[in-house]
């Protein structure tokens, strides 16, 4: 089972709550890929309509909730907008997510941790969005940070882990859970990050934009039970040559067969 | 469903019943695959004991025998051991594997077209093994074989589906279904093959030398569901750039937020 | 230097004639290239200019001409091709050169293997064009070929050495020089595959296409030399974690420094 | 050609000076490589002979010299020893190089940044070795920098352009040369990496270790040529499909055949 600050996690499968087409939608989507997690972003109250449709069925639904800063340029916005999330969700988690380019919404590793240093003494659980970089992954867990979420690729790329030598490297040295976030676009890639030994995917896009998102909600779910499961299976190695699986000599000149 | 000549199958997972350390180990990880075909060569009756503690057990499971023709170097070799298959497995089905070279065991297409052809003739439902080659597997279609079995990689190498840009083609050109086979080593590759549209896998080798076969085969099921349901839903484009899946602007300047 | 039945050849870098804007460009981009043997298809006769503008130009050039077969969707038509290239063209080389599927351009393989008997047969210096098939290839070289021709990737599609895991198997195993042809769309990839063993690169659509064609073609040039020199020298080995290249103990501490 | 702070280079094969079996060997490769610049760390100079037979050849050769800071830790370690190679060099170029994990060798984003910061207020020309991270490299161009070096791979693994999508992303948005650094085995990887756009290259284990140094070398220059002048150029196209070279239809029905 998976264990993040004091929370624990019978499902590896992060999900989010972004580009579905309606809330309905959404909310059965994350029912049916089993997700006990998922994150949300801020947007600005409807003027006419204050009421919240979306936050309370998501409560009921008893999935956790992890705001993130998304639309943070710098660590001081991303302070603040973790401050009103607190406020606003009732919750001290908050995925630090800092990306001062808009065309490919790359990490920025050195206000990431300046932000994670602040909000971890203002008592939060800081999960950190950054690059897969194994030193930066390992300055935020000595600094605190209760998880990390290195990239796959660029966030709704769905490029799938172009990252994946450097996130082997952070696997092997991380201390605390390691969730691949951000470009994961297939079933295959996230059981793929499991298999590498990833202890958790965050997947959004690959969902919401899909066009039957509770479906392909449930492929995920299936996916990454298969990813783990393999992991602590464990998978052979590879070879460059090949090895026959059924017996290869002899057998055309004997008189006597029997099956294998 | 997936249907090959009369037969149905539930399940788009094919299995191997070489390698595995003892029988019994052999049947429960079929067993737990919930795979419905299974291929196997022949071998020398033992002399001292001519029962067989194999057949039985498999043919008593209801899963579907699949006898191969591994070991033979040319079509004349093939043919007779696809002759004396069928009479000591009683099925008329057979899986056609030409490979004259021991050290890769890559399938030879001119043999195993003019095998096929006279197996076709004499009324076996044939699956021949071949390289990712969309020109033979056309050319094997016509003359009326059951389903292509292209490969992945090497058998037995764990490779993954390094074949992958020609097993596209033969999937958009195949009017039988696509089944790919050899080299498949991880839950996360089989996935993959069955989104980009294959009709099913065949693994073996990956079960049986896992140290946890059982366990294996289960993700293989569920790595095969994952990306059989995924190519139906659809899976989206690939960009080059990101794509944000929260809402990224003005919401820190608003004094009025909510969850979105 | 690369011999191919008879004949020698100080450069590794083959070329075509296709898709040139005119055909001064073409013959300036071969010469720069400095490539020694050009592929050529036929067409018809201009009926109003009987004249022959490129071939004239080409045999003065000192180039070698390898007539192709292009468009032959059979043996039967490679054949016929290859009898009327002999008698045009005054040479009994031939690129043969099978592709019955217009769409991705596959070669045939059954047809490629009976058209080759039949060339060798009549006396011709047969370079067949394959998929990336070591058994095809080593059964070829059986009866006489005297050159492989393997694919890296579709003809024309740029995309490189997808079938690169089977040309290594191919190299390894192969008794007549190793020609990598179609797909290669940049030197990059044109040196790589001269790094991988194989004996020479045949390129076209790259050079042709490109906006500058007389640069390009020097740039496979630089390639090609580069990839062979280096399989020459024998690359390093590749290693999943690092080894520093500069010292990295002590100096900080040490108070007398040199340079390393 | 390629300028960095007020120095123009012929060459953009950067090279260095470690793993080297001698001195000898060291210089006849740099000159074989025709590199204008090389990079170099310090060691303890040897008690009993205090004579320097390396920096001098080196100055000599009018190759322009790149000290590093390998073996620092953190931003103080790197400021040292940048110090010390100023006066031991006569140079104010730096390439900062801060690696505190000796396993993977990968380079530290906040300490890098901090000493850079330090180091271009003394008046250095700084290259910082980085991660392949698009906005770490944009924000030490804003601090002055004079050219950023993101890895292909961990120093001296031989793995190639494995972080080339975020390679990409560095080299359209960098105001300064982009040159890659670390991880580049083969000549064909170099080419690729000018091929993308990247400025220059940084090679040293890949021609130290080989058999055969100088030819290396060699190696190394052409490639690098080949991918400036083919990105120059502009490569085609990447395409899914094939697009024949020669022409396909028609010609084997018509009495009068021409070369084309």
């Amino acid at each position: 089972m998976l264990t993040i600050a004091d929370h624990q996690f019978q499902s590896r499968l992060f999900t989010g709550t972004g580009k579905f087409s309606n809330s309905k939608l959404m909310l059965d989507s994350i029912a049916a890929s089993e997700s006990q997690l998922t994150t949300l972003a801020m947007k600005r109250i409807d003027a006419k309509n204050g009421t919240d449709d979306l936050m309370q069925p998501l409560l009921d639904s008893g999935v956790k909730l992890l705001p993130n800063t998304s639309g943070a340029r710098n660590a001081k916005e991303a302070i603040f907008a973790a401050e009103l999330s607190r406020e606003l969700f009732k919750t001290n988690w908050v995925k630090l997510e800092i990306h001062p380019d808009h065309r490919y919404l790359m990490p920025d590793p050195i206000e990431t941790l300046q932000a994670a240093k602040e909000l971890i003494g203002q008592g939060f659980v800081v999960l950190p969005y950054v690059h897969a970089d194994p030193v930066l992954c390992c300055r935020l867990q000595e600094i605190g940070i209760h998880a990390v979420m290195p990239l796959g690729s660029p966030i709704g790329s769905n490029q799938g882990l172009v990252s994946e030598e450097f996130l082997k490297i952070i696997i092997e040295q991380a201390h605390v859970p390691v969730v691949v976030d951000a470009g994961i676009g297939a079933p295959s890639q996230a059981a793929r990050a499991l298999e590498l030994g990833a202890d958790a995917v965050l997947v959004n896009t690959a969902i919401a934009s899909s066009s039957d998102p509770i479906t392909m909600a449930k492929c995920f779910k299936y996916a990454v039970n298969a990813g783990r499961l393999a992991y602590e299976a464990g998978l052979g190695g590879i070879s460059t040559r090949a090895h026959n699986t059924s017996p290869l000599t002899g057998f055309l000149h004997d008189s006597q067969l029997s099956p294998v």
